[in-house]
């Protein structure tokens, strides 16, 4: 019997850097490590942090599994917008790059064969592969956290577009004169779903005199609201909480429709802590899309919470690898 | 020398139906004909009507080509949600047709091969082929008149989606709080920038006493006023017409982005009466989807008219066929 050949998945954020090593049929995550993202120390510093967690997740694995193992090469999920062609992180914002070439850097310093891929894009591709959205021709990611992300998976690959910029359904248009949103625009969806977006609408209420637990999770502090607070105080059944919620899937719900309307997909996949807000968001949202969009295509689609809760990008990023590299996954 | 092969072109509308024969590789129009659409003598008359004008259209292009011609099929364009695979309209409600089988009556009254898809994706497939999209991988289609449709070509193919609704631009949301849609909801583009959501929205000003030349154009008839009014009386320099085809760019604008953000696509392009507005029209529009939409995915894009007015439909219908019978245009 021939040992499994193993792929390292590295999901890069602005926050944390998650690696783990997964047999090419998915079927397991070794050496899985997730480390605070060095952002202060600059991009060389991230990409040593980067070049150790790979290395440390095969020496795991091989401990596991035995000396003998092959390991095929590394898929690194980072954010955007990137030049996959050439291994190069074009913009990442949170991370403060410019023109960084990725790829080289850390396949000189690990010997191995690397692929680029959008982060958002991997985690819709995981989600797909080992996650809710699995056996979907049609596909569409909506990844919930600091921003909105998004990816489009049909027929198990990334679509891409014409500039590999496909799929920022966090700048899509819901209220065309509305919230000011981070990229200059009015109305984005992630001006109003993006979890500092669902903070900050809790905060404008309570600052406006609307009675709220919320406060007391933060020692009166709102500057530490967190969307988390808000789905906390939500479970513990605060009405402002609540209402923010259901607002929050309101919106969510407009610019899921948008996509349902556009792409006709068979599964919505929404990943990032949003899920935490669990059915209390998911139904009201459900109900909103089917009010908003056409009914075939809502009839046609599913809309789930992501399943991979902190691994779906690793294991996105290991199919990505191989696609880039054999094809599909 | 072999005869060309030929392919007749069906574009079915509320309004009229258009018919042209065209070699296989588009090089001509034949036997072109529009006749309007006889909704009212119900859905056995408008089959019938298109029959005979399939063989009209046929008799032509052999009178003008000589008698030995092949003619390989008939491709038809019609307004959905249709069932593609069955050859069924589901439901077109400016026809008053539910479950009507016209693949099967077209073929059995023709003894033709016949093929069935969305007028919208036509269009878009024809504005590919031999249109102002040609040659763009990803092309995202947008159809303004009475209502607003979408296609999306990928590759030269038409994309479907799960169900066969992708594109359904108009009932995008670009105000979720905005204007009420004939579909029930509020804020979609279809209430902003469709014909006749552009008529209303001239009519509402004068109504509320805003001084304009729009009235002259149809002898005090408000109820008579058209979109081809509003862009007739710009054209002339009514300050009130431009403010609405300005707005009208605007709306269209933020759907339009949308399309950029979630598509990232080669081409937009538009067609219908709208483009009778021109440059006056399409110069503030990219302006709105430059402020819009993501830079790399707006640098990426071209945003035309259509350059098929009146035969785009019959285009695509011919091209559909190839791509349905043969695999490719």
């Amino acid at each position: 019997m021939s040992a499994p050949r193993l792929v390292v998945g590295v999901d890069l954020g602005g926050t944390s850097i998650v690696v783990g090593t997964v047999p090419d049929d998915g079927s397991a995550l070794h050496g899985f490590a997730t480390e605070p993202t060095p952002v202060q120390a600059g991009p060389d510093a991230v990409a040593d942090r980067m070049v150790e967690m790979i290395r440390a997740s095969i020496d795991a694995t091989r401990r596991e599994l035995g000396a003998g193992i092959e390991v095929a090469g590394v898929g690194v999920g980072a954010p955007g917008p990137l030049d996959t062609a050439r291994g190069i992180v074009i913009v990442a914002p949170n991370l403060g790059w410019k023109d960084m070439p990725l790829r080289q850097r850390i396949a000189q310093a690990t010997g191995l064969e690397i692929t680029l891929e959008n982060d958002a894009n991997c985690a819709t591709l995981g989600e797909w592969w080992r996650g809710a959205a699995q056996g979907g021709r049609f596909v569409a990611g909506i990844t919930i956290g600091t921003g909105i992300g998004g990816g489009i998976v049909l027929d198990g690959k990334i679509y891409h577009g014409a500039s590999d910029v496909a799929a920022e359904f966090g700048h899509t248009t819901i209220d065309l004169t509305g919230r000011r949103c981070k990229c200059g625009n009015y109305g984005c969806l992630e001006a109003y779903a993006s979890g500092p977006a669902i903070a900050a609408r809790a905060v404008e209420e309570i600052q406006a005199g609307t009675p709220s637990s919320i406060p007391r999770y933060v020692d009166a502090d709102l500057a530490r609201v967190t969307a988390q607070t808000v789905y906390q105080a939500a479970n513990d059944g605060d009405p402002l909480a609540l209402e923010v919620v259901r607002d929050t899937a309101r919106y969510l719900g407009a610019g899921v429709a948008n996509l349902v309307n556009i792409l006709n997909p068979e599964v919505v996949v929404i990943a990032g802590g949003v899920t935490q807000a669990g059915e209390r968001l998911f139904t009201p949202l459900r109900l909103e899309v089917k009010r908003r969009a056409f009914k075939p295509a809502v009839e046609a689609c599913r809309i789930v919470p992501g399943a991979l809760t902190g691994t779906g990008g690793v294991y996105g990023a290991v199919a990505s690898f191989k696609v880039q590299r054999w094809g599909a996954v």
